[in-house]
């Protein structure tokens, strides 16, 4: 693996999965791994969950961190192929990428979806410019189509609580007042393809993910229909990806413990953050049966073991 | 010890402030304390002193440190219990500070006052979600009411400087263009409560801080009156409790040579920033008398006992 | 050498840059020299290449690193002698110098021109100020009128790719559509005349530099003159100095192939950030005659090579 841009990059998810658990008792038994090494992580975005739990995997290595904040404290970045500079971006990012790559031995980039062309979105532009430009390994922080770092977490956290071989786990929209990317839902969609699980997607009409995607899972516009024998209820807004960028609120989506009742004393699982009583009812995530907040502490495994295997493949 | 929230959490000052001082002069000599931990500082406001200081604190105790701006770097924060999140913001405090607790050994907060309303201030709001909900220490870096790890360099600075075992000390309000918390004097006062002091408080009419803190604490309503005889003069501005958070610029209160002159040769103190010549005049600052400069280095070892303390109790 | 403010802070231009080109195949040589030392960098302006290189400087030295944004993170300064501080500005640089000091072991500070008075920018009031008050060494990370960490990049960057021992170096100014400081420049043209070059400026009539800094360096109006036989092209803009501040975007001014091909293959240089297809096209900084990568590389070296020195003259 060179770069960790989607969960492709994954080899072998047993194996990942197991690795990442066995590291979660011993987080610091590579701390040797990282040293001399220096990580940049770049930020186009808001984080909390992502900045602070890779730069501690980053540490648990032993590496060196640079954080950088693009929105301010660096130059706005150009990403067209011969543009004429005479508008706002002062810096190409072929030379951003170029330049980085020589301070640091690995690089992880943040850089959410604008929701305004689906199309520039779903190139990936950023990510995939500095992947193309870089001369060291690319690490997603969260792209405009995916979350990688995010869907290699809720399969550690699924696989540690699962009861049975091949659990039934749902994917369920809910609603939010303002227009948010597809990438963790797509990731995850992804992510359950490769998993040994019965998985099904739930959202209202009109809010389809892309088939190329989602392609056979089975989707099933009635919610509460889906959520009868769940083991896992993974719930997630997106905007519209036919409507591009439409904001779903749909009350009538919101996840309650009466939905809940109806799974198989189903697991709660969010990627966070989450607004409560509009998502989800306090009475949900605050209940026995949510794990958001041990899947918050895999992220820094997930990312540990991204890391780990970059560095060992140098 | 669990948490450094307020000078009350601290069990005997003498022996603290002997601790500090003794830090001061082998920084380094509890270096290997703070390995493989971490320390997470949140700021929702802007610092110089603090956020240096107590990062060079960390760093003298071997720690790691992440320090996150909460003011754009991450996502805006809900507090109220049972809210609908449908406004602005975007994470409740009760998954934030839990996820962190993940990632990080000690958690540092700044979150100051924001003069709207006396009780939302005064109840402490940020701070005391954040003890509430986290799963590990929390130090104060000022909140609404309180500025404990001042009081703590204050209480090393006074006893640095003292000549007599029982100091007169005044505290003097100064006036300032804009409206200002009171958690600077708050903890003041409550610290030289603790202290074997001859403690006095003087202020214009209106300008009472929370019987609550002052207690039996002298007023003097002459300035000058106050200053006769005084080994220490402190200086700040706050902006009045009663009429919650109006300004007060009144310049009479200003701090001059003529009223220094006043005073047994005191030593002049302020925990900066300071407005020259409006809070005190350039002669007075830049006077021998001045130890601002020395109070602010004291600022290190104070962090630095708190963590210190924090991490021999884990 | 106490700090880095200039050029004129480099003893031996040839030893330094020999040594920084021996750091560049040997960064960890030095790893222990600033073991439990500190340096806090200051930034009152966005920066990428220089951020960066110097924070992975100091920690190929083994220094401890803060990192401080002024815009947002602390105070405003104040930096008048006397002045009545009511207005925007909340702390004296007196204080912050000072204060800072006793955390750190080094400073580096960042503060571009402000482009709105040629005698304050001149006056070097932000960088000058500091040094005056801090009481540790002060690297200049640009200021308003220099940038010498670039243009000791630049001796060795020029040193490693000459091909004769006195090659032409052409410093050309091009169009951009902003108002640029002259700092690289003035940086670069002091550096050229320590360096065994034959050197010529050439931009516009009106965009002459200060004359103090250019002295007897030939000015050639005619771009495409002072190109024949150059074996460096060095291109930047700036805006103009006589009437300060003035952009300046002659579009017959921007690099062209056609104008390197009038040079003796000339190796292409610039600082970074730049704008394609307006400062230059395309086809020069893809060509192979670019070193704009490598040049940016040696930003490394250069900040490591200063580092060193103030380290090894405590």
């Amino acid at each position: 693996m060179k770069n960790y841009f989607s969960i492709h990059d994954i080899d072998s998810l047993d194996t990942w999965v197991n690795e990442a658990i066995a590291l979660k008792t011993a987080p610091l038994s590579h701390n040797e791994l990282g040293k001399n090494k220096t990580i940049g992580m770049l930020f186009f975005n808001p984080s909390l969950r992502t900045r602070l739990s890779t730069q501690k995997a980053a540490i648990n290595l032993g590496m060196n961190v640079m954080v950088m904040n693009f929105t301010g404290e660096g130059w706005s970045l150009e990403y067209g192929d011969g543009t004429v500079m005479d508008q706002g971006n002062s810096e190409h990012v072929k030379e951003a990428a170029q330049v980085v790559s020589q301070y640091c031995d690995v690089l992880a980039i943040r850089a959410f979806a604008k929701l305004e062309s689906k199309d520039e979105d779903y190139s990936e532009k950023v990510l995939k410019s500095f992947i193309k430009y870089a001369t060291i390994p690319v690490v997603n922080m969260e792209s405009a189509t995916g979350h990688p770092l995010q869907a290699l977490t809720d399969a550690i956290t699924i696989t540690e609580h699962k009861k049975i071989d091949k659990p039934k786990v749902v994917l369920s929209w809910a609603p939010h007042p303002k227009a948010l990317p597809q990438a963790v839902a797509n990731s995850f969609v992804e992510m359950m393809q490769k998993m040994d699980a019965n998985f099904v997607i739930t959202h209202p009409v009109g809010f389809e993910l892309a088939s190329e995607i989602t392609k056979e899972v089975p989707i099933d516009y009635n919610q509460e229909n889906a959520f009868k024998d769940a083991d896992f209820i993974y719930v997630k807004n997106w905007s519209s990806y036919h409507d591009y960028g439409k904001v779903g609120s749909d009350k009538s989506w919101q996840i309650t413990k009466e939905k809940m009742n109806l799974t198989n004393n189903a697991k709660f699982m969010h990627c966070l953050p989450v607004r409560r009583n509009v998502v989800i009812d306090d009475a949900v995530i605050d209940s026995k049966n949510s794990v958001v907040i041990e899947q918050a502490n895999n992220r820094t495994y997930a990312a540990q073991l991204v890391l780990k295997k970059i560095l060992e493949n140098r």
